[in-house]
């Protein structure tokens, strides 16, 4: 087998057998492949696309390329969630104890991430004493012992994705459909659980601008997840406006909780509850409507609030948070940004905020960054909303007194006004299984 | 300017500016840029292609990426023609004295190249005694004094292309004709001559396999040859079935002295008025039946060979072959190809008769093989020709005695037989200005 007719195959529209798939996975990792043939493959690949055979056989490849979870130590089913990334998207905290106190297990791994705040391994961190590196043994253990763990990424996983992704961020192939979806599932297959939940972002805050790209990137992940042997879903969601108010990792933390509590934003509450739902059902022989009872009961009760506490004490962490948000400690300013004229809000370019957030200290551009856990955003006024001159839009925290001006002309530009009254776009916009 | 956005320009199908164009080929050249991203480039050109602007930007970047030649201290004007190659192709050997003995001037570097013969140069070799290698005084001196010199490439040539076409030659970005296009004419465009010929071969013994190809080809050529300020021209032949009866490097040197003794086969006769009449009609305001009539005559009052006998003098070969080809030498075995059964010849795959012509020794496969010059084929038969059982078909000419059951076989199957009269396709298929 020679890489060159590989590359001829697919510039020629033609579908890659399982082995052909093998050999140039394998060989790019062994670096047996050079880059200059990988990344005309990848180009071929950006234009000719790939099928769900080639696809799972892809994503199979990528996941068995280094190390894997192997999940079969823990007692029942395990369940795994997985967001393309959103501003605002704090769901993981609430979900996965929701799911956690109905019996499911949660053995989690999460990553870091580059971003406009930290992954979910950054917003635990947020709480006092909370340790997100377990050994093994005591990952397993706590998940038999209270359903839920979850750490940060070990050991080699995917080398084969993170080499190739590398690679396809220098030659513009980041943006291909089948390259993101085998990218994602082969890090959710090598984390080892049987179902697995895909919340799909799509509109001005999210990496699909668009439904029909949502869609697409939806499917594919759901029929590789399902050829694969796992029971996988995936709900379509708006982020063409940031979920919920707070934006940052401690603020995101205290948010959770609140919802938790029952307290939480409307819209971030309905999405758990989905997304829970979803997870449920596909954990379990229960209907939607049956789960769905299940999911706002455990929140309801006070259940999953339980859940989010042992995970919390469980790992190191201060408890006490949970009902004294003052123990995350804050920043040293907080800047409100007011309305300059009135209207209805009729849009949220939602990654400038998050480039806001970023700004102000609450993500990493780079691996070395360091991450303010109390800075970030609450929001105020969302889409459909009414403002007079003067209201309140949003909180801004941080420690960079220097940034403010910027990030409040910044978030000042991503509101755009209407004098009509607008109608926001719907939260839950389709599910694939 | 940054390479990625330029690969994601082009990816996108945009246009590539002047500017864009020049960083990228002079960027790759000086290793600025790496190979992994130039081969995303290029196979985004493959799908994207490129418009005669961007063709005629890219191949003025690349000819002048290295060294060219200057022919301003050539007086009059200057021609060179380009063949897409094919079987028995020896047209250079009898155009290029005809057009010199009508005073135009060739100041010609040639290629060896890999295939089923050498090159020009090779065959030019085969002559004993002749030199390839002039110096360049020697080199403007003898066409400012017999109006033709034709040696071998010299000089760090067309860099740009080099580079990029090793890379494309491993990353199945090749069959790109606008690649091709480029890769060409900056070759041409670099050697200098203010007239440029091509001639487009098409069929099973070409390149381009269909004639609609090799139109596409010939006019990007073109376009491009004119926007750099060269008169050029292309015409379209026929390469379904080898081109005279000879193929090898000094079986194609004695055609072509036979041709330009009114003696050469009619096919090849044909080809050779063809294109030499429109190189003059290139280089002078003369209409195609002034220029044709001139081309008939030099060719048939012996001027034309006197031409090519003062070429070889001036370069140091035995003129005497020109009267005694056995002064070739010859090679150890001859073996004849005889029908196995009878018919008329319906076709001939001719690149399968070129593989046996490399097979028997007259061609390299890597540039350090060595050439027998005395190797080839002489065909006895062709397509349209009617054949009965026992016919002689062909003559082969080798040294290597192992290869003749091989070559045989594959010559023999190369012809395809019918029980029914065949009319053979024209020769000269168009013309493109």
């Amino acid at each position: 087998m020679r890489i060159y007719d590989i590359i001829e195959k697919k510039r020629n529209n033609k579908k890659l057998s399982k082995e052909e798939i093998s050999f140039f996975v394998n060989g790019y990792v062994n670096k047996e492949i050079p880059d200059y043939q990988m990344a005309a493959l990848l180009m071929a690949i950006y234009f000719n696309g790939m099928d769900d055979n080639e696809l799972a056989y892809l994503t199979n490849e990528m996941a068995n390329s280094g190390d894997s979870v192997d999940l079969t130590r823990i007692k029942g089913i395990t369940v795994d969630k997985h967001s393309t990334g959103g501003v605002g998207d704090k769901t993981t905290l609430v979900i996965c104890p929701i799911i956690a106190s109905l019996g499911c297990n949660v053995a989690k791994m999460s990553g870091r991430g580059l971003g406009h705040t930290g992954g979910t391994i950054d917003k635990l961190e947020s709480i006092p004493g909370f340790k997100v590196e377990l050994d093994e043994d005591d990952f397993f253990k706590q998940v038999n012992d209270i359903n839920i763990a979850i750490i940060s990424q070990t050991g080699n996983i995917t080398p084969a994705d993170k080499k190739m992704y590398a690679l396809r961020d220098t030659t513009a192939t980041v943006e291909s459909i089948p390259l993101i979806a085998s990218s994602i599932m082969s890090k959710k297959i090598a984390a080892g659980a049987k179902c697995i939940l895909l919340d799909v972002k799509t509109g001005s805050g999210a990496f699909m601008k668009t439904i029909s790209d949502s869609k697409l990137l939806a499917s594919k992940m759901v029929n590789i997840g399902n050829k694969l042997g796992r029971n996988t879903m995936a709900i379509i969601t708006n982020m063409d406006v940031p979920l919920g108010n707070n934006i940052g990792n401690s603020l995101e933390v205290i948010e959770a909780i609140d919802t938790l509590k029952g307290k939480g934003p409307k819209d971030f509450r309905e999405l758990c509850i989905e997304l829970a739902t979803n997870m449920l059902v596909l954990a379990s022989n229960d209907n939607y409507s049956i789960c769905k009872k299940k999911v706002i009961d455990a929140l309801d009760s006070g259940k999953a609030l339980d859940k989010f506490r042992q995970l919390i004490k469980a790992q190191g962490g201060n408890v006490d948070i949970i009902n004294d948000y003052s123990l995350f400690g804050k920043t040293q300013y907080s800047f409100e940004v007011r309305a300059k004229e009135s209207g209805y809000i009729k849009s949220m370019n939602t990654a400038n905020i998050g480039k806001v957030s970023g700004m102000v200290g609450a993500g990493r551009a780079t691996k070395e960054d360091s991450i303010c856990y109390q800075a970030g955003i609450i929001v105020n006024k969302k889409t459909g909303d009414h403002v007079k001159t003067g209201d309140l839009l949003a909180t801004i925290y941080t420690n960079k007194k220097e940034v403010i001006d910027e990030a409040t002309t910044l978030y000042l530009d991503s509101i755009k006004l209407s004098k009509v009254k607008v109608k926001p776009k719907k939260l839950i916009l389709g599910k694939i299984k």
